[in-house]
């Protein structure tokens, strides 16, 4: 079944193969397997050698020690921790380099992965760990790594992405993640997605990337869309807004803050226009403003496009480790507009409580809509940018008014800042 | 003045500095002088050599020879064809590496520099010449070039996006240009940006990188924004369409077309909301469906940053120059919708007329839009996919009839295609 990835390996040129070893043969290493056996001839016209797949490892096949000592490179598309991780660091300490798809180790091993390669002096890549096919994390490490960094936002899950998508069209969250399922584009059990786990493991890779810093799964604050609701969006379109699950690494008071929560943005912003499963980076810094990178997150083809992207880049010789990391202090409370729904009783001198409180606490009101609904009320409001800490205590007091009917919802908000 | 930029070279580090020469001062070069200099230790902290420039050519003042001789790298951002082409290929042939931002200068002789870098064994670099600091050369360059690609679509000047933008508001061509200039956008004589020459530069460079062909800028057919008229963004409007200046680069029938024309998207394509001034680039293909990258298309400190991401690369040795060329045969007759607009007398038959002279081309209507203005009336159509050659023939035919009152005006059309 596997012999035939080998075929013409090392024909039209005198160099030798490059001897690639995969391990994992599940959606994505089969899509690789395939993509390089089309691509072979053409990677060789370009880089004067062709790479070859000398062996594959699955649950039920393939021989680890021989795959080993066979390879120049081992492709883990595997995925979870263990035993991903062990043959990770086998093949670094053998000199060998590594391409990974695997967000879920590097979100919590990085450090060590990274600290393996340097020392051994090969190559640690994982361009399909984030984004799919969008080359987000070869932007960072290379393209922009002379570029100090102010801020990413990310939309790094197509999961959960393509649910708010269909939310915002008018379909509940239950009918929404039905929908998914049915498409294929969710899991059985799409807890890691909708909890915004996955997208918090992709938020502390790019966090490291853009800003030096280790940052683990665990340091990543994050919050999912399963308690959103599809009123949430009806009145955020009246103020002019989109809900995303958006991730956002950014400096802040010399420290770093690395969250993941359900956002509201301006129809200006670059993310604010990606819909269905896609995925989109923005980059944002002083020397060039912004830059956004934009595509599918997932697929097996798009996830085996970018590992044997990366398999080109280490023949080519021109991917490095991450540099040994600076120490940024982790920062959980930051500033940020929100989004405040409150469900009240109709009755005189709400609102006025209501602001007065929101005062006391520093908390500034951007915009508001009040809405009779016979006996009781909605007030919707949009705040400045305000200190988490600050506005749950707010809402901490404002709960405890008598004519508060169920707890205030708050949503961050992402205005619009560029063009 | 320039002695500064030194400052501080090989300090931190046992390995020399990495010297830079620099051949031009203005916004670019001096930007880029900048730039090097605050971010020069952190770059020696990932690389291990301190980037330092070691000499500057402007008009009055430097010696080239004694640049070339103390460098490792030359940035050319001169600009323009001669003295820039002697001077790459000088520094080419004396073993040293290139970077530079001159669209023209590689549009032009991209060809003979590549050889030459490829001979000599040393990289050439441009990620400055398209889109600015968006980073689309190097993801074309290396992320995807294990990727088969099948079309790349571009908003490569900013200047038209930002006078088509500002029509789209309402105003007139003239008023946009005017606003261009006052605000810094478009030069005094804007006639290299509005005639779509700057942008099939850019897009002659994209070409080859994508499809591995030699394009020469002469390869490229052209059109401008100077002609369009108000009423045609009104109509489209009405269409669902929304206008840009978009250069194509894409395989057909086994050969490869490249063209800028101003074309008409509707809103769901990934570069219909590309507003202002920016710059965007969508690249599909079946493997990755499709990415989009976008972000500022010009501007000092933006094109200084691409300028100093490609110095790092050099360094960190992983940049190679394209491969030696396939020969792609160029196609200049390319399927495509059009927009059409008749201004016709108000009398009977005229629909009749038109629509049975273009089927005779077999151009297929897909919506059509009449509206009467007085004694004359305005046809406004969207056809299927048609050869251009088809078109043109059909409409020299129409506009043959007595009841046409000025030339019809054909726009290409973008269809979705994707989410």
């Amino acid at each position: 079944m596997f012999a035939e990835y080998g075929r013409g390996g090392g024909a039209a040129s005198d160099a030798p193969p490059f001897q690639v070893g995969l391990l994992g043969h599940g959606t994505v290493g089969g899509a690789f397997a395939e993509l390089l056996a089309e691509r072979a001839e053409e990677i060789e016209r370009f880089n004067g050698r062709r790479p070859v797949i000398c062996g594959v490892l699955t649950r039920t096949r393939g021989d680890f020690e021989q795959i080993l000592a066979d390879s120049d490179l081992l492709v883990e598309v595997i995925g979870g921790i263990e035993p991903a991780r062990e043959y990770q660091l086998r093949a670094l300490r053998a000199g060998k380099h590594v391409v990974s798809a695997n967000k879920q180790l590097l979100s919590r091993h990085g450090e060590e992965l990274f600290e393996c390669a340097r020392e051994h002096d090969v190559r640690l890549r994982f361009e399909a760990a984030v984004a799919g096919a969008v080359p987000v994390v070869r932007v960072l490490e290379e393209s922009l790594s002379a570029t100090p960094i102010e801020r990413i936002h990310g939309i790094v899950n197509g999961t959960t992405n393509f649910i708010l998508s269909e939310m915002t069209a008018g379909s509940s969250y239950a009918e929404a993640l039905a929908e998914a399922q049915r498409v294929g584009y969710a899991e059985a059990d799409p807890s890691d997605d909708v909890s915004g786990r996955d997208a918090a493991a992709k938020m502390a890779i790019l966090a490291r990337l853009a800003f030096g810093s280790p940052v683990h799964l665990d340091d990543v604050r994050y919050e999912g869309i399963e308690h959103l609701q599809g009123e949430d969006l009806e009145y955020a379109r009246e103020l002019g807004l989109g809900l995303k699950l958006v991730g956002t690494a950014e400096r802040r008071d010399g420290g770093l803050s690395v969250h993941v929560h359900p956002t509201f943005l301006y129809s200006g912003h670059p993310l604010a226009s990606i819909a269905g499963p896609f995925n989109a980076v923005t980059v944002e810094s002083d020397t060039i403003t912004e830059i956004t990178l934009s595509g599918p997150g997932a697929g097996g083809r798009q996830t085996a496009s970018a590992v044997l992207g990366d398999v080109v880049s280490v023949m080519t010789g021109g991917a490095r480790p991450p540099a040994p990391p600076l120490q940024l202090r982790l920062i959980t409370d930051v500033e940020s507009a929100f989004y405040l729904h409150l469900d009240v009783a109709d009755e005189p001198g709400v609102l006025a409580s209501v602001t007065r409180v929101l005062g006391e606490h520093s908390v500034s009101i951007k915009s508001v809509v009040q809405r009779g609904m016979g006996e009781h009320a909605r007030l919707v409001m949009v705040t400045h940018p305000v200190l988490e800490s600050r506005l749950r205590a707010a809402i901490a007091e404002v709960d405890a008014f008598g004519f508060i009917r169920s707890p205030t919802r708050a949503i961050r908000v992402i205005e619009e800042e560029f063009v």
